[in-house]
């Protein structure tokens, strides 16, 4: 393997990251970054309603183009690298972000026709405008006894591939009528780096596919035809029939166009797609009993279950789909719908001059909640800002904070807000080993769990578990670089890469016993509320909470 | 009448304010106002303990002083003012605020072994350290069937009295073993400036005395000396057995050492002091059918009841005492525990630098949050950051937000804390009418009521009633100073005092009916959070609100 390299590419929220990888060890040797330039940090806002959430499909292309351009340009500076000795791609994206194209492949909103519509360009992943239709189809699926819930907990979510689609044909005729397919994002780069300006043969992800567009090899695809047409006529037009792949497969070759633009050689090999968390995972380490967080504006959440173990459906997780992370291996996706975005939001929005601003905000915030000890505000939050995916899978939820007195301070708010993400994390853990997965160990990566130890460590005490760190800072696109590798057949096997080119930091957060014990406490406060508000208790408890929360301060508070 | 003076003499929670009335016209010819120097603006704190606030006698004595001094000063600028035609003094204060005093009538604060001692000072209205004894006399009244919460709500208060003094003995037995008596600082005020230095003969208003102190003549004055001896050994040494008196009676005459410090004459007839919001009501012009509300810090709310009436025991009221407010009506006592401290708080801690600091903060916000319409933030606040007075009687309760997204600002939540103080508002006009007190119309005062129309327009709209406001912006002093007037024999009774030197302002503010409507809906979920949280209910509802607040916000953002 010496002298080969991989190349990762990994699309977030706001930006793109292009990594170059040494497919024998790992090293990391050329990175560039590009942001978004339309809409807000590259979300297309409506100030009228408060779901939507849009891309432009522009940025994608124009970001592949100089995040890789400029990532092998920096790599070219290491002794030995040579351009040629590239050997495969891999893409990871946020998602589910579905893009509608025409018969041509082209993306209806790089066409002059359909450039401004709102409703022709991504629908990125936290797009919550089709809440009514997801509650639809689970209605529907599980009024007519269809199978399609079960791998993805029970009720299907606004954030996904049908709510959107069916959202766009009910409200945005025109860009329906216009509509060939609706590509998944991940599906989308690959198609157009590898030149596949044919729909139907676009290589669809089975990591996309399986989660978020209800496919499954049981039941023979997507959803049946009936189904989609009892939704709304018409819409069965958008159930494609291939086959969807693992991400050690071959989407295609990096066309000479694109080539040219980047600085390789015509002919790379291109793997197929997948979710940025699912490509995170491998990047970090995932194997069996690893929990993979990945931290960020939102957390994804992923584990992996040999294909032999009988595993139960397991109500609120996002999914369970065959080879969607490893392949041989049953993928498990969780998540929660805001982690850093509430923190972002509270410094945007809440955080008083004497912080400072954006990231100096952060950190001074961080560095004065660390001077608490857990219960000492009173405070409590839910994490809900953005709605709840698992485990109640409900986007019309929101925040909650409970406890204020005349003395609450911005940094005893801003610790809350971290400890209630701590706690939506535990109730994860909790659901995946109620339902008979063990969580042996938990590896965080993503810009919190890289930069922030406070954090960390509050999790750490709040899950009462060692929180551990993958070793690379950027463990999505070097999770695509493995895929990249793979596919181009420089490892048999997706754990012979992973060996090969993913490790732990040596530094990992240790429980406090003490602090333990108090989160222990807060938690049950926590899922009272959780219970409560989510709609999954009658609400008792809830008239003991603020009562408790006081109890616990008084506590903290004598030492 | 023309050509005498009355001064009102107030004591608020940050300074004090002296105002110098034409007892024929009402005309308001002099005013001043100390601000207390100890502590943060005149309350001394515990950074350990969050529920203490205390304050300093001799900032009362000195700000007597300057502030009668000063208003003197100035009115001695209007023609035909003469000090010698200064004929009364009436003073009203915070309250339940005790001060514990010496044999000597000196309260131990002033003296060089007590001087920095917290147990030894003034025990503010909300302090809140004795939250675990106003439980023991509720429990104990109730267990042994004493008659004295009836009149006071069911429920005994940690901001009272009787917790407050229970809580000394218990918690600074040095400070009781040194205290002659507990003396409210209305009661204080009146014998420090009459030289009243036997404290047996200090004059206890009937409003300190029946509202906090459960004293009345159906039990012949305070409570039983084996039932205060049964919450703690030695308690009832601190009952005193003189009969308490309605303001309109004669304290004492001003020293001719104090006389000399503000520029008066000596002899000059101080009447029974009371509580602010008492004689701000009789200031703003209460009279029967009419709530006052005096907005500021907290809320107080009186309303009064013909002696006649026969008046059921309302529940969670702080109180219906003859005489407490005018001679010859019951008085009724209800109030808020945070409304002004609230908005406070949210500018002090969590306002942006986007929105200045103090004053601007507080104007940007309103005018910001006046652009809203109700609903449109999809928020909702609970107004207990310090606890709910009026109609749960629990300082041990919080505040609460809900409804956040990833986009919510801060003009948003001003409002949405504004709000929240308005359907406190409206609990407590409901729970008035559920027990047969008509509420005929609301006179507001105080400085919000003054100052922010937005703030009372939102109060009209949420309790869908007009929304008037008293002519006077000091009715607290107002009253005191009728008071005054009438002790001194310059009117035969208070209505006819009132009559000549109290009104209305010409603007009132109407309800909209179509934000009412919303509001009704919005108070809706209030009320379940209200009785989930305040352990009314079972929680029930609870798991519906955060759905119906979007259901709202969408609405009115269609419009």
């Amino acid at each position: 393997m010496a002298g080969k390299y991989a190349i990762g590419v990994d699309y977030g929220t706001n930006s793109v990251r292009a990594l170059v990888v040494d497919v024998a060890t790992g090293a990391e040797i050329g990175t560039a970054v590009y942001d978004y330039p339309s809409g807000d940090a590259g979300i297309l806002l409506d100030p009228s309603d408060p779901h939507l959430a849009r891309q432009h499909p522009g940025d994608y292309i124009n970001g592949f183009v100089a995040s890789v351009a400029a990532a092998v340009q920096q790599a070219a500076a290491t002794p030995g690298f040579a351009v040629d000795d590239v050997v495969g791609i891999g893409i990871d994206t946020t998602g589910s972000t579905p893009i509608p194209v025409n018969a041509d492949g082209v993306a209806l909103a790089l066409t002059d026709q359909f450039r401004d519509n709102l409703a022709a360009q991504a629908w990125l992943w936290k797009d919550h405008t089709a809440h009514a239709e997801a509650l639809e189809i689970t209605e529907l699926a599980t009024q007519q006894q269809r199978p399609y819930l079960a791998k993805c907990g029970g009720t299907y979510s606004s954030e996904w591939y049908w709510s959107k689609i069916l959202h766009c044909l009910r409200t945005a005729p025109d860009v329906a009528a216009a509509t060939h397919t609706w590509v998944e994002l991940c599906d989308f780069v690959p198609a157009y780096i590898t030149g596949t300006t044919d729909p139907n043969r676009m290589a669809r992800g089975i990591c996309a596919a399986g989660h978020k567009a209800l496919y499954s090899e049981q039941w023979g695809g997507l959803p049946a035809n009936e189904f989609l047409d009892a939704l709304e006529d018409g819409l069965s037009r958008f159930r494609y029939t291939t086959t969807a792949l693992p991400s050690n497969r071959v989407a295609g070759q990096l066309t000479p166009e694109v080539a040219a633009q980047v600085g390789l050689k015509p002919g790379v090999t291109v793997a197929v797609g997948a979710f940025d968390a699912h490509m995170g995972a491998v990047g970090a380490g995932c194997g069996k009993g690893a929990l993979v967080k990945i931290i960020g504006t939102s957390t994804c959440d992923c584990m992996v279950a040999p294909l032999e173990q009988e595993l139960p459906d397991v109500p609120g997780l996002c999914g369970i789909v065959p080879e969607s992370v490893l392949p041989g291996m049953y993928g498990l996706e969780a998540g929660q719908s805001a982690v850093g975005d509430i923190f972002n939001w509270f410094v945007r929005y809440l955080s008083p001059a004497a912080y400072g601003n954006d990231g100096a905000a952060h950190e001074k915030l961080t560095a004065e909640a660390a001077k608490l000890k857990p219960g000492e505000s009173g405070l409590l939050a839910l994490d809900w800002n953005n709605g709840n995916r698992t485990i109640l899978v409900d986007p019309r939820l929101s925040g909650l904070l409970v406890g204020q007195t005349l003395h609450t301070t911005a940094p005893e708010v801003y610790r809350a807000l971290v400890e209630a993400t701590a706690f939506g994390a535990l109730t994860i853990i909790n659901r995946l080993e109620e339902y008979g997965v063990k969580v042996e160990q938990v590896i965080n990566c993503g810009g919190i769990a890289e930069k922030n130890p406070v954090v960390m460590q509050i999790y750490a005490d709040v899950c009462n578990r060692p929180m551990r760190i993958s070793r690379s800072a950027q463990t999505c696109a070097l999770g695509a670089a493995v895929f990249g590798a793979v596919a181009a057949g420089a490892y048999a096997t997706v754990e012979e890469a992973q060996a090969a080119m993913t490790g732990l930091k040596a530094t990992e957060y240790q429980p406090d016993p003490a602090s333990a014990a108090t989160y222990a406490r807060l938690y049950r406060q926590y899922k009272t509320l959780h219970d409560a508000f989510g709609g999954v208790s009658n609400g008792q408890g809830v008239g003991a909470v603020m009562k408790e929360l006081i109890a616990i301060r008084e506590a903290v508070r004598k030492g």
